[in-house]
């Protein structure tokens, strides 16, 4: 049967894949897998190779963004194929033109869902999911985009939560750290003078989500700038309004000053 | 070792969990389910119990709400326990608080992540995770709140996309329908007159997002409201505006009508 399903490999290891995951993968004619678009920071090919009895292909961001996936298009034609990605398939938004172009040739294609990174820094911080408002990911410095200053700033004045992914270049294992994008924001507030991200605003660093040792810590920007998050994936949270709960979450989930019982309604 | 582990479930079956979620399951002292919180329409218990070699306890939300999760707590101060939770665990916000209580306890607690609704309906679309904004639950016909007409009305203003989910009664086997909650949406529509929903709003359906057989359809509400989505659990989204590759998507993957292409950037 020829057939394309895309398969969530979860946040962390090898066995953040779900039980259907690894049953699709043990009966496909062909297997390809992207590690790329996220950092899986403990994920070994060779184990996840033992555990599928399959010999997976690793493709590269040229393979699928200059050839267009030509490769898992070619096998998906001749039967049953996986393609293997970071996370929830199309959470990074890089293959949903591949998923395009094997429906418009004929070709059947399924979603395997597999823990998001976005669900599980929501699901972390105790935060409330619905009120978190658009998401943003802060770019290296060499990008002065003042698009993730201005996404916190219009949150805030709704109330609303911000969800910040630091950027990742994987292919030059360079990794945006909490500090950093901190920084860059204070840059951008004495710039904008919004009151959005000043040395006394509260956010949340989270490092390692979907990982056992993930670490979580609200506090001040100017305390978070040189607490040690340790390695790589990081994030950001810029809370708006706190509902009494989530201040008790992040008070006891992630060490938040006590004073937050304060703000919060 | 005393220690609290929630392991998502992921969507539909029992294989939605991950390979870590059945380890932990497996050499758990104590294991407790609910599946109240989602609908998982394929899940067996029985099935459950043969994979994992566990007898799990189910739990009702009077375990959970009325008696604050106690007979979980006392477990976990005795040895390690999972508890069991469809989805991603913390995406339905009800279990937090059971989390701080572990913590205060001096109970030890994990997460280990499962597919989420959320991040699921978002990759099923096509649509771009960082344009969706704030989401929200519709709730039955018995609620009036305006609520979800106001979110989606405020989401547009912004070129955001929402994420609505519908809401569900698990033990009365109740489950809100796309057509139900779009003649709420109409109803408020005459009312409110924000054109956030009228019979000519393009939306997008999904039905049983993380089956293998998920239905999406996007069209107009008119068209929705005789569209035969079938069994549950079914959600709604509300495009703002739309980038041409998101356009494609919902073209390519939901049916939509070649029409949307004139409307996107």
């Amino acid at each position: 049967m020829n057939e394309l399903v895309f398969v969530g490999l979860g946040l962390h290891d090898e066995k953040g894949i779900s039980l259907q995951g690894l049953e699709e993968t043990k009966t496909a004619d062909h297997a390809f897998v992207e590690l790329y678009t996220s950092l899986l920071p403990n994920f070994s090919m060779e184990r996840f190779e033992t555990l599928t009895g399959k010999k997976a292909q690793v493709l590269t961001r040229q393979d699928l963004e200059e050839q267009n996936g030509a490769r898992i298009l070619d096998a998906a034609e001749k039967g049953k194929t996986v393609f293997l990605v970071p996370g929830d398939p199309f959470i990074a938004t890089t293959h949903v033109a591949l998923r395009i172009e094997a429906e418009k040739r004929g070709i059947k294609t399924r979603i395997v869902h597999g823990a998001s990174i976005i669900s599980a820094i929501i699901g972390l911080s105790g935060l409330h999911n619905y009120k978190f408002g658009k998401a943003v990911t802060i770019p290296f410095p060499e990008n002065t985009s003042e698009t993730p200053y201005n996404v916190i700033t219009q949150n805030k004045k709704l109330g609303l939560h911000t969800l910040c992914l630091l950027d990742i270049k994987t292919e030059e294992k360079r990794f945006l750290r909490i500090n950093q994008a901190l920084a860059q924001l204070l840059g951008m507030e004495q710039k904008k003078k919004q009151g959005t991200a000043t040395i006394q605003t509260i956010a949340i660093g989270i490092a390692r989500a979907g990982s056992n040792t993930p670490v979580l810590k609200a506090d001040t920007i100017e305390n978070l700038l040189t607490y040690d998050f340790g390695d790589p994936p990081q994030s950001l949270i810029f809370p708006g309004e706190l509902h009494f709960m989530e201040a008790e979450a992040l008070i006891a989930l992630a060490g938040a000053p006590a004073s937050l019982r304060g703000a919060a309604k």
